[in-house]
C-alpha cells in the first residue's frame, strides 16, 4: 500500500492531538484514502521535555530542518504558532515542494498573501481548516462548498473564551471580573486573556473568513474591534427582557459596494440560531443570495477538535497528492490573478440598529432632552423604556432605547452630545442589535 | 478561456434554479474556477410548455439522448426525478464517460450501488449534494470534511414539510389536520403528503447520510419509520412543560456493534440546538469522537437552495475535470472495494429514553398498576406526573412518565400489557427522548 509521510513542526497540544486522532482512526482513513498516512517525524523545542503518549512511537528531533529536508516527507504540518519562525519554516518547506497544513491564524492574517504566492510558484497546497473555528469545517464550507453562492453576510461566534464568559454571566448573574477568573481556573481563558477578551483573536479569524466569503483580501487591520470587558449584568438582564442574548460576534457584511468588518459584543435576537450557541461552542451563520441562511456549529478549540481539523486537511491534501491535483482549489477560493484588496467601509459609515443605555439623574425632562438630541441626529427609535426595576449600581437611573438602523457616525454624534448633558451621570452604553 | 459544458435533464423548478444561480454568479464562479461554465442544452418533457425565463437563451430538446450524446458536454445533471427513466439515462451517460450530478434521493437510495459501480468502471464522478438537505453542504461535510472522524450518531431534521407542520402546531395550538391543510395552501406540503408526513422521504435521506457517516451501506428498507400523523396538541404542551420540543427526526447511531436507523417524531431537549431548528429549515447534528457535536443548518428545499447545491457540485466536478482528478474522493467516501453492508440493529434492540402518555380512568390504584408493570418489564422512570391540567379530549385522564434508557422490546411489552388493563381507555402514546 502507498504511504504518504507527514512531518509535524511542534509537539504540543495540537500536534499530539493530530497523532491521537490519526491513531484512533487509522483504518477508516486508509479505507477512504486507499493509502496509509504516517507521521514520520515531529520537531520539538526541547527534547528533554516529557511528551504526550501519542508521540511515543514517533521520531522526535529538535531541528525542524531535518523534517523539512526529509525527501520522504510530502506534507509539513506547522503547529509552532507565532509569526516569524513559523513563517520562515513554512517558506523553506514550500521551496522544498512540501505541501503545508497550518492552524496558525496569526500567521495567515499577517503573512498569508506572501505564503500563498510562494506556494503557487512552487505548485504546492496550503490548507488551514484548523485556523478558524477549531473542528468546524467552516474554511472548507466557504472555500469550496458555498462556491455557487454570493455571500452577503457572515456572523460568527469564533472565540470560545468570550462566549464562555458571556454565557456564564448570563446563567449565573456573576460580574465580568469574577467570571473571567472562573474561566481562567477552568482553562477556558489564558493567563493573559487580552487577545481573547479584547477581540483581537476574533479579528484575525474574521479577516480570514471575510477574505474567503467576499473573495477579496481583508486584513486584520481592517477589522474594527471592541472587547467584552465593559459588559454589565444590567445589560444582560435588559437584553433578556427584550428577547435578546448578548454574544461576542465577528461580523463581515456587504454594505452598498463595500465590506464592513467588526468584532463586538452584540444583542442577538433569540430568534437567531446564534443566540443558542453557548459556552465554548463556536458557530458561523452565513447569509447568501440563493441559499439564504446557513449555519456551521461546533467546538472551536481544544486538542482533539483542532487535531481533527488538521488531520482532515492532511487527508484532503493526500487525495490531491494521489490524484496529482495540487492547486485544484485556489488558496483563497479564487484564482491568484483575480485577488483584489477589499473595499472596506469606514467604521463611521457602518449601519446597524442599536441598544442604548443612558445613565441619568432621576429628574423631570431628562428623557425629553435625550429624545430631542436623538431626533436631531436622525436616530429613529423602536422602543424607549424608563421603567427599569434593575439596580444599575450607580448614582443614576437607566433609560433604554432600541434604535432602527442608523449610521455609526450619527450614533457617535448623538452619544457625544448626550454624554455632555449635566443630567447624564455615566457614559452611554451602546451595542449593536443583530437578527431582530 | 476554457469552457466546461453542462447538459441538464429536466427543465423544472430545480433545473431553472441551477440556470438562475449560475447566471447571477457567473463572474465569481469563473474567478474561482479559471474556466467558464456553460449550460449547453436542457432536455424537457414537453417543448410546448412555457419555461422559466432563466432557460430562455438555452437550447431545449425533448430528446435526452441528444444531450447525453453531445461530445462537447462533459457534465450531465439529472433533475428528472423518479427511479426508472432517470436511472437508465444516468447509466447511458456514464457509459459515454460523462460525469453526473443528481439531486435524486429516491434513485440513490434504491439504485445507488449499481450507479456508483458503473461510474467507477468508467472513471467518472457522481455527485449528489442536492439529494439531502437542499442547500446545506451536509453530503460534502460527511464525505470529505469529517474524513478524520469516527461518527457515532447523526440526528437530522431533513424534511421541511414535517418540521413546518410541527413548528406551526407548536406556535398556533392548531391540530394536525388543520395545520397540514395550511401547509398545503402555503406550498409546503404536496397534494399527496404521504411520503413526507409518513417519514419515507426522510428515510431515503437517512439511508444516504448513514451510509456516508458510518461508512457501510445502509438501505432505505433498514430504516424504521414512524410518521407524525398521531401527534396531539396534548403531547406538544407536555413536551413544553418538561423543557422539550417535538421535532421530526431522522437518527442513525452506533449501538454496540450495530447501526440503528430510524425516522420518528421525538421529544428533543431544548438544550439541544436541534430544538431551535424551526419552520422549513433543516439541520443535521453530528456526534463524532474527536470533534464532539457539530451541526449543519440551512434551507432543505426550494428552487434556489437546491439549485445552489447542484451548482456547487458542478463547480467541484469542473475542478476535477480541470485537474484530471476524477475519482479523487470515492463515491461513498471509502474505496469501492472496502464497502460493506452495515450491521443493522433489530428495531426491538434499539435503546432510548421515552416519553409515555397513558390515558386512563380517573380512579384509585391505576398509577400503581401501571408502575408495577413498568417495573416488571425493567423500565426505570425519571419523572411521573398525574397532575395534568390539560384536557386530553377523551373520556380518560392522562398519566405521563419519562423513562431512562430502555430497549424497545421491553417498552413494547410494557405498553402491550398496560393497554390491556380495563382502566386504560386509549392506546398509550410513546415518543423517544433525545438530547436530554
Amino acid at each position: 500500500m502507498n504511504i504518504i509521510s507527514i512531518g509535524i513542526l511542534g509537539g504540543g497540544t495540537v500536534g499530539s492531538g493530530v497523532a491521537r486522532v490519526l491513531d484512533s482512526n487509522i483504518s477508516t482513513i486508509q479505507a477512504q484514502l486507499g493509502a496509509r498516512l504516517e507521521i514520520r517525524g515531529v520537531a520539538v523545542n526541547d527534547l528533554s521535555k516529557e511528551r504526550d503518549e501519542s508521540l511515543s512511537s514517533i521520531a522526535l528531533t529538535d531541528d525542524p530542518m531535518t523534517i523539512i529536508n526529509d525527501p520522504e516527507i510530502s506534507i509539513i504540518v506547522e503547529l509552532i504558532g507565532g509569526v516569524e519562525t513559523a513563517g520562515e519554516l513554512i517558506l523553506q518547506a514550500i521551496r522544498k515542494k512540501k505541501h503545508i497544513v497550518t492552524a496558525n491564524k496569526a500567521l495567515l492574517a499577517s503573512r498569508g498573501a506572501e505564503i500563498f504566492a510562494v506556494a503557487s510558484e512552487y505548485g504546492v497546497d496550503v490548507f488551514y481548516e484548523g485556523a478558524v473555528g477549531g473542528g468546524i469545517p467552516i474554511i472548507r464550507a466557504l472555500r469550496e462548498s458555498l462556491s455557487s453562492e454570493r455571500i452577503v453576510r457572515i456572523q460568527g461566534i469564533v472565540n470560545g473564551t468570550t462566549n464562555f464568559i458571556l454565557s456564564a454571566m448570563t446563567n449565573s448573574g456573576a460580574d465580568y471580573d469574577a467570571t473571567l477568573r472562573k474561566a481562567m481556573e477552568l482553562g477556558y481563558a489564558e493567563a493573559d486573556p487580552t487577545a481573547d477578551v479584547g477581540g483581537h483573536d476574533a479579528a484575525q479569524k474574521l479577516s480570514i473568513l471575510s477574505t474567503l466569503a467576499f473573495r477579496c483580501v481583508v486584513h486584520e487591520r481592517d477589522v474594527s474591534v471592541e472587547g467584552i470587558e465593559q459588559i454589565d449584568q444590567v445589560d444582560i438582564a435588559l437584553a433578556s427582557k427584550y428577547g435578546y442574548t448578548i454574544k461576542p460576534l465577528a461580523v463581515g457584511e456587504r454594505q452598498h459596494d463595500n465590506i464592513s468588518v467588526g468584532v463586538f459584543p452584540a444583542w442577538v435576537s433569540n430568534n437567531s440560531m446564534l443566540a443558542h450557541v453557548n459556552d465554548v461552542f463556536n458557530a458561523v451563520l452565513v447569509e447568501s443570495e440563493a441559499l439564504g441562511e446557513s449555519m456551521f456549529y461546533g467546538q472551536g478549540a481544544g486538542q482533539l477538535p483542532t487535531g481533527s481539523a488538521v488531520l482532515a486537511d492532511i487527508i484532503d491534501m493526500a487525495r490531491n497528492i494521489r490524484s496529482q491535483a495540487a492547486g485544484r482549489v485556489p488558496h483563497l477560493a479564487i484564482q491568484d490573478a483575480q485577488i483584489k484588496p477589499g473595499n472596506i467601509s469606514a467604521i463611521e459609515d457602518v449601519e446597524s440598529g442599536y441598544y442604548l443605555r443612558f445613565s441619568v439623574k432621576d429628574e423631570p425632562g431628562v428623557l425629553g432632552k435625550i429624545a430631542t438630541i436623538l431626533g436631531e441626529e436622525g436616530l429613529s427609535l423602536r422602543i424607549v423604556d424608563q421603567e427599569i426595576a434593575q439596580d444599575v449600581g450607580t448614582d443614576g437611573v437607566p433609560i433604554v432605547a432600541l434604535t432602527h438602523s442608523v449610521k455609526a457616525s450619527a450614533l457617535s454624534a448623538a452619544i457625544e452630545r448626550i454624554d455632555q448633558l449635566v443630567t447624564t451621570v455615566k457614559p452611554t452604553r451602546a451595542m449593536r442589535l443583530v437578527g431582530g
